[in-house]
């Protein structure tokens, strides 16, 4: 199991805590009968039952905090996860590191050569070029180096960190801690893993799921299964 | 720090799981501003400001599961806390051990000599003698055998489980597991070890805190200051 | 659209508010395009999309109010649900008015004559007559009596209520407020509508779908029309 | 009361619905001692208890939803109460209009003339001039237009919209609607009214505080006089 994955071009899901395992959804389950865990070989069943019949209070019994580092939109989509708790890098109490995010070629020309990868583009849009894919990462850096600029300018000259930060970009990585009980990681991995989800925020969801496999194997071939 | 704890005449509550350390909440808190842990000479600094000024999510970073025996209203209380995850024993899987709730002398005489203590009585009671409260644990008693009886006769008699159950007193032991992060906990402990809470749910508030308190020394002593 | 519905013996659902509408929901969808509510011929097709796709939050804006009169029973089940809010009279403060439930021959008789219907009944009992079933009617009447015989007695020698109250059967009616937005009641009737919820819940789940079938006609028939 | 708020430079908050009342507030707390509405009389004294004694739940019997247009740092900071519903603009299906949020020289100049106003700089910060804050507005308009400008580029050249975004700043205008029951408000209001948290969602949450007056006055007035 992994405890530190990079992604992106700056980004990374680092393990900070689990609690919890396969046996103890299980022991957790088994309240409602008034048993205790009766060995896999009999409750590999239990377990199968409970996830495919949507049985998922045991699942909260379990957990994980993990540390990420992405950038402010993938946060933005993150956030919206409202059963998960949080803890982020504050630009109101501290200048943000100088770390943005440049979208790899491959990943600006997912809609080349077909396929059933996609992301949507205006209507009247070109169809995107290698050479304007290039020229868009190039003029990228540009902007993120002007604002970054400005930013220091406006700190050095008193503006308040507050208001300084305003001219930040979204692809600007921040850091965070997230935890969640298991029965919310799956949710989210249901919805970020989804081939609608935003390539970026999947990498980041599937980096969860691997730390989720380590830990809680038994469920997590279960979600696998379901996702076939 | 207990790992079991008996209450009540049947009741207990036995630590199942804990995760995070006050050590933890510093780390998630200094996220905010770009820094780990730095030692408890500063940090014990840091962990007081954001208690006393409610910066509570990194509270939100630790957390216990624990396994408790109460009677049925001791669980309709606990369970209007929506934030907790919950396992309990049900009566439509499986036939409720017969266990029931026999307040003591001295619980019935609450009210007896003044002092702050008191619970609501209805408004033309008599006082309550001592006499009569021996007279209603007799009571009492009987009527849980005589609902056992007709429980257990409409169980062989093929009244199904859930419906058999109608005639259970609200006395009557059942056993959960209930888990929540620290955060949480402190929000369950605030209004459940209050002075007007009932006094049954207040011994399990109070159990579970010295649980906490094993795990948490530094968090509890600031909840526990609060509370002076 | 009914506003109060009679249900078991002495249980009821009653409409006290509901706010939002169908086309509230598209409007909050189309928060996202940065368009407004384009009438129903296309709007019919978006609706449609969000619930088949599960892009629930736009079902958020919109909710229901009732008060309901059920068993404890059913309440112990219902307030699982924590996504609802709750207010309900409470023992501690009132007495619990002498209404109680008995199931009817019918329902004691659930499992007669084969069918898809079923409740579980432990392993060595009889197959239930109409006999066993109606004594068992007349049992539990007498059982109620004894308990609230107890209850008054133990208030008027002076037992606090909050004591008192502990001979008191699941099957005693309470009653209280639920408040939920239309996206946590479509899961509350999703798992309570089902085959396997109790029959007693249930029923107050369908007398909640009708009351919001009558307020949020084409949402309700999305949801209708995924449960066939 | 105002329907609708023009608040910075270019955004707005409206009122887009309101369930509930003072009244039902009270109607709902009732149901613990199965009285109803008594007269405002009796029951001002009731409110006044509930709030001062934080017996909140009554409070979630009513509610507000509300249409916003706030930058997006704003929005990052609003998005952390979880206990809202969100629908918000999404730039991975629309590109964002280009409104974009200049601070006035008042705000900028916030630390200046001393007073408890007061925003953090950073640490070896010069004190801001009348004239750097100036300089500040003027740089800032110029980045947003250079963003402004590769952001089209980008998405005409076929760039897929949730990846040209990614040079927008977090003072570009954002949309969505909010959904809350009054409690969540009240929360809400708590923090964001704080005299610690940001101007700008300040002026957010003191506008959203304007529309509940007009809707709840009793309930907010008890809100007001625990501020003073």
């Amino acid at each position: 199991m992994p405890t530190k994955v990079d992604l992106l071009d700056h980004g990374y899901v680092e393990l900070v805590d689990v609690w919890g395992s396969d046996e103890d959804i299980v022991r957790a389950a088994r309240m409602s009968t008034n048993k205790g865990f009766q060995g896999w070989e009999k409750d590999e069943k239990l377990l199968a039952y409970l996830y495919n019949h949507k049985h998922m209070t045991p699942f909260e019994m379990a957990g994980m905090i993990i540390e990420v580092q992405a950038p402010i939109f993938v946060f933005r989509e993150w956030m919206r996860h409202r059963s998960m708790s949080y803890n982020e890098l504050s630009a109101r109490y501290t200048p943000l590191p100088d770390i943005n995010y440049i979208p790899s070629i491959d990943r600006l020309m997912i809609n080349a050569g077909g396929g059933n990868k996609q992301a949507w583009t205006i209507k009247d849009a070109k169809e995107l070029t290698e050479t304007n894919a290039r020229a868009f990462q190039v003029a990228l850096a540009e902007k993120y180096r002007d604002c970054e600029f400005l930013y220091r300018e406006a700190l050095a000259d008193g503006v308040p960190k507050e208001l300084a930060r305003v001219c930040i970009p979204v692809g600007r990585y921040s850091r965070m801690r997230a935890s969640a009980n298991l029965r919310n990681w799956l949710a989210f991995l249901t919805l970020r893993m989804d081939e609608n989800a935003q390539l970026e925020i999947r990498l980041y969801a599937e980096a969860a799921a691997n730390m989720l496999r380590g830990s809680f194997p038994k469920t997590m071939r279960l979600f696998d299964d379901s996702r076939n």
